[in-house]
């Protein structure tokens, strides 16, 4: 944040219907082996220039697994390259996968986001407690990565669960809050912030002023700006008093962008989302 | 169940450092490209004969996901390749991944798991509520696929947020088992069982036995006997009046029966193992 001045993440959330028209008609289908490795070729053409274009509006991308896994085996080696392919230019790589088992299964998919693939990042759910996410702050504690755990999601349902209302008069997020608080202990670097972190949705700006005010320390993963809803004044109390504290998420607003300026190319037109992205935010940190 | 009688669901979780010795000492590694290939290979020269041998005790075969996400694109290649496998063999395939998130990314899981590989079933996260369900809800409702919804995991940490006690007084994961009941209303199938189910830890015997209760109509998947320590005595519970409505997993005490087994063959064991705990299911459930 404080290099590149800017709080933008890019979300990788790559769908075929979506893509840039004119991308779609160069790729001829029929030289594929199957639907989707010529799907999984379209995706690298467009999300590899979009990597290149992006690097000095975006200090992060966050690469939506689920999208990758709907292609199969192609897919699935085509997220793992992309991993590697935007650390080399220099992002911070935010493995978006949600993962949350038992300790060994957990294990297992701390290998496969962390270890293998090499992202700085993870997203996990909290539902299994303390021994599901400890193989991910073994890997915060020893290695460095950042673990983002769900603590009060962007989605309409999401009050379904994480806002019923305990004992105590709290919210259930409020205890995963303060779980998340008790992760992160002991992992607070140069700035301040431990290398555990939640995910805040932007859709929600009272309860993610609140959690900036009790998770002083905490970094905060904010989706949800852009085609879910929230706007940069809206989300502007996520951040601390220095105007960091939070990166927020962009995806189909920034990768679809085209779509509403028909006047760029589809490269340049998610460059100046992404750009007008990084002011209205930066302004709404305090920075500007 | 009534046709195999058993319960018996055999979870496919392969761990490297646990394999018949013989069966890694067969394939050289130096034939391999890649590490990650090398050890695909050998699981499937473990699962592939493993399934076709338990075929007669085994109702389903639960797939961990993670094991294989942890051999990258060689990995996720054959995991789709062990689902159809399965499936021919005439099981009913658990695609175990647990996934959870917003409604739009929901149902690129759906269509990874459910849709491309054609499993029977998948396991799934609440904490986003209905609308991160909704896409597998669909294929309930209109493909007659599975849903188990984790409720009370087996794990030890499990407490930490699934008993949390609400304002009602009762834990969260009866709030959660009150949506599961409500997500499955209408899928009830010839036995009244409904398309959506739980998943109840068999080390949690008293929670399971109220769980029991309160969810009539509600298939449950039972993890933990075995290695996680449940016996077949502890769950009998989980059975409704007919001796049905649960089937129980067991990966590793399975899997790696050979260890405990020293005079059988590594598949003998698997099968012997699979075989008493069909037995003992079968009379706990109130069957022999």
């Amino acid at each position: 944040v404080e290099s590149k001045r800017s709080h933008v993440v890019v979300g990788f959330d790559p769908a075929l219907e979506s893509l840039p028209p004119e991308l779609v008609a160069s790729r001829p289908r029929e030289d594929y082996h199957c639907s989707e490795e010529w799907q999984a070729a379209l995706y690298r053409d467009f999300l590899r220039p979009l990597a290149e274009a992006l690097v000095s509006e975006a200090v992060a991308v966050k690469i939506q697994v689920a999208y990758f896994e709907a292609l199969g085996g192609p897919g699935y080696k085509l997220y793992e390259e992309l991993v590697a392919f935007c650390r080399e230019l220099g992002y911070l790589v935010i493995a978006d996968v949600k993962r949350g088992d038992i300790g060994s299964t957990a294990e297992a998919y701390a290998t496969a986001h962390l270890d293998r693939t090499g992202a700085d990042a993870i997203t996990v759910n909290p539902y299994f407690g303390t021994d599901g996410v400890e193989p991910f702050l073994k890997r915060a504690r020893d290695c460095g990565k950042g673990v983002f755990v769900l603590v009060k999601t962007s989605n309409p349902s999401s009050a379904e669960i994480q806002d019923v209302v305990l004992q105590g008069g709290e919210p259930l997020y409020a205890r995963v809050a303060a779980l998340v608080r008790q992760w992160g202990a002991g992992t607070e670097g140069e700035y301040g912030y431990c290398s555990v972190g939640a995910v805040v949705g932007g859709t929600h700006p009272e309860q993610g002023a609140w959690l900036r005010t009790v998770l002083p320390g905490v970094p905060f993963l904010v989706p949800g700006y852009g085609t879910q809803g929230a706007r940069a004044e809206d989300i502007a109390r996520v951040f601390d008093q220095t105007g960091s504290g939070a990166v927020v998420n962009s995806a189909r607003a920034i990768l679809y962008a085209y779509r509403s300026r028909p006047e760029c190319s589809w490269l340049d037109a998610a460059v100046a989302e992404a750009r007008e992205m990084r002011a209205a935010l930066w302004r709404a940190a305090g920075r500007a």
